[in-house]
């Protein structure tokens, strides 16, 4: 009976991978005016992957693999990784049963109508514009998480979509810790004076010279990879063989679209290393959001912004720009892109800061979530908070609560998959490290599949066959904490420290 | 009921739309490592596609609409476009049952093998290693043929499915013209020298600036279109509101981009000039693949040939390239773009000789599928009917018989709809001048709009509720002929007669 079901559970995953390169395909090379028809089309695919989802044949073939109340497996001949995916299986059947069709149609609805409303809203400065709609949001996330259901708080529901198992309680410890530490390193922080070039104009062919000396040192397989250009870079998997990157290049912002393409390839790496053979079960998915945003982050910052990477890459940047980088020496161009500055920007926020404005963020959806604030309190919040958190407060709700689209998009419950990331990798981060003592000089060299072939074994390639924390257990040697992240920041920035 | 009908017509239609964007996906964007993800992925859907275009459900609802033996109309409710439709869809579902699940999946198995296997026995020039996997295409074509059925010849059931209504009988009398016509015209030809620019080398860069401006001129939506580069340039459209052409950019082949893009572009008109408000009905489609080629050869050819297009575009060219246009004139350069060659490769072929390709490939088909010639024939006859056409023998099979992708893809009944293309295209283009006296003048100021209304309103927005038959009376006057195509070609070529 297993094959029957992983047959049917295969199908359903190759409709994920076409809703993916709809999605992919909007972002990327479809043309405007094919908006509602792209609408309707993924509409049509959702509908189907959720029919199937909670069809009556997939129950059956289910719970004759699976004991519904139990948890026992009745299929005696399944290995160890089938029983992970039963498990998972089970989990997703019944979270999928919980949502109504019509829910669903509802949720879908409204946020197709909000995200031109955001768009406006937002180009306008206007919250009033926004916030009805946001309310119906707000009161359909409710109604979400009190479908789905959850024992000790209601965001806890929302946050397992993203970070499954991850609860408010566990959570808030956390950022508490961070929250502390990160104010008090931001308030202490004195910049060196900000670098001239870091606005400079630089040519776009160029930068994108710089980025294939970078993609040819990623241990990305090029016949798994595609790369395109998009407003807002992202990656998105159709299969382990076919991964997509997108990132933006901006004559004035080089920085911007180094760290994009890093932070894009450490998805990628993630994507293309998952155990190809069980492709269609859990086993062969991602853990959570937040370990993946951890792959993400590693190569972002922890390499991307560590001095070994610059000591290959700084050469061929200075060959490629000599003005302005031939009279700047490696050890400044170091110090200059690690500059830390409270700004209201979320996508703009250097590595530091970049927390804080999660936990803001956080602070405010749980509120919603559960009650203890009201949309139309949203602006003033997240002013309060801004000036609590960052000691700054924006001009404008456009670049204050109006900034990011995840909202208009009801994917409450996701930010707090940023923050873990960071804690995530770092935490990784500190075990490779451990393990290669030697991995500085291999990266100056410009080999980059020491860290590579290290993710690869320890995290790609184990799939789903453990829950986060015990990948951080198993990985690390130890549970989740802020330790590594507090570390990792605490020794490199002492160095800056004026 | 009618209502119900067109809602599961329209879903189909969806997955119809989404079944192109994995095709065009797989040529323009996709990683090579996912081939085979990408096939399970079409698979699936070809396969959700044929089973609701053959479920009890679907012919319930069709024939609640209309009479299966009598074509009566049994819905009074219905326009005259829905008619249209429900005997279009009637006869759709009569075809989709007549091949069974089984005879499809063989079908689409043989082709996905015979891919590779016919690039690789092209790469080495071997048509032995292509003929077994040939064989047994040509022998699914027969079973297929006789599946459908028809009434005169088996051949008729392959046309069919290419160009409704055609027929071996009403197609051969107009090859046949074209025969004696283009035969003799070729034989009789004598060029000028070659022009030495044809091949010389032309900037990338450079090109891609002209064709710019082609693009600014053409009467193309660009909200409705994207534009990619592919090896073998095609268009694929998934909606009027989501047209793509491809185009292929080569040093040495300056010209190879032009008429690829003005081909593609007269593609892409028809796709998004098609009546949206139909969109998912038999009448918001494309008539036919013959008309389809009409509108790209009519701009590639008839408009793209012409002295009053190039009288705008050459100033522009020259401008781009001084090197080497700065010292050839207008009239010379119009000269050296009617060069005609017989040569081995259709797909290089210029306007005269193309249709001679076509006439042999049509024949060879037509001998298979009739049983008076085996696939081990193909070889000897190619290059003896080579030589009676075209006056040429080809030196290998690589430029002969195995060129072309189309058997090795179960394409059998498609290579004639070129030559009608170009029948159709001159007729058409004759009734528009005949219109539009003050055509020329509109054309040499670089204004297309006037060619591209006039197709719209014509034959475009009529979407499919004539037949390619009735169109062609209804828009010239008369049935279609050779006539219009053979003056075309002589009074355009008799300026150049040495």
């Amino acid at each position: 009976m297993y094959k029957k079901l992983a047959k049917e559970a295969y199908n359903i995953q190759i409709l994920g991978s076409i809703d993916s390169l709809l999605s992919w395909d909007l972002e990327t090379r479809m043309p405007k005016a094919a908006i509602e028809s792209r609408s309707e089309q993924q509409e049509f695919i959702a509908t189907l992957i959720h029919k199937k989802e909670t069809s009556t044949k997939y129950k059956k073939l289910l719970s004759s693999c699976i004991d519904f109340s139990s948890d026992k497996i009745l299929d005696p001949h399944v290995s160890k990784e089938q029983i992970i995916s039963l498990r998972d299986w089970k989990k997703n059947y019944l979270k999928a049963k919980k949502l109504p069709t019509s829910f669903i149609k509802t949720l879908t609805k409204t946020t197709s109508t909000a995200f031109p409303i955001w768009v406006n809203s937002k180009k306008k400065n206007d919250f009033s514009l926004f916030s009805p709609i946001l309310e119906k949001i707000v009161e359909l996330m409710k109604k979400k998480a009190s479908l789905l259901g959850a024992q000790e708080h209601p965001y806890d529901a929302l946050l397992d979509l993203y970070e499954p198992n991850m609860t408010v309680k566990k959570l808030e410890p956390l950022l508490g810790s961070l929250k502390t530490f990160l104010s008090s390193f931001v308030r202490s922080w004195k910049n060196a004076p900000t670098p001239f070039w870091l606005t400079q104009s630089f040519p776009l062919e160029k930068q994108k010279l710089f980025s294939q000396e970078i993609l040819k040192r990623l241990p990305l397989d090029p016949s798994r990879l595609c790369i395109d250009e998009a407003e807002h870079p992202f990656t998105s998997s159709l299969h382990p063989t076919d991964v997509r990157i997108t990132t933006r290049f901006q004559e004035n912002y080089l920085l911007g679209n180094i760290f994009a393409l890093l932070h894009e390839g450490g998805h990628a790496l993630y994507d293309m290393n998952l155990p190809q053979e069980y492709f269609g079960t859990p086993v062969g998915e991602a853990i959570s959001h937040g370990i993946h945003e951890s792959q993400s982050r590693l190569w972002e910052t922890c390499i991307g912004k560590s001095y070994s990477f610059w000591k290959y890459f700084y050469p061929i940047l200075q060959q490629i720009f000599p003005n302005p980088f031939e009279s700047i020496s490696l050890s400044q161009f170091y110090q200059d892109i690690h500059q830390v500055e409270p700004s209201p920007i979320r996508i703009e926020a250097d590595e530091v800061t970049y927390t804080l404005h999660i936990i803001l963020r956080f602070e405010i959806e749980k509120a919603l979530i559960e009650n203890s604030c009201q949309v139309k309190d949203i602006p003033d919040l997240w002013r309060t908070k801004m000036q609590d958190l960052l000691g700054i407060t924006p001009l404008t709700d456009k670049e204050g609560c109006l900034q990011d689209v995840h909202w208009a998009s009801a994917l409450f419950g996701y930010f707090p998959t940023y923050a873990l990331g960071n804690l995530y990798a770092a935490q990784f981060f500190a075990a490779f490290q451990d393990a290669n003592p030697t991995w500085k000089s291999s990266i100056e060299q410009g080999d980059l599949t020491l860290l590579g072939s290290w993710l690869r074994e320890n995290i790609h390639a184990q799939g789903k066959r453990y829950t986060a924390e015990e990948l951080v257990e198993k990985v690390t040697g130890k549970p989740l904490s802020t330790k590594a992240y507090e570390s990792y920041l605490e020794e490199k920035y002492k160095h800056f420290k004026n």
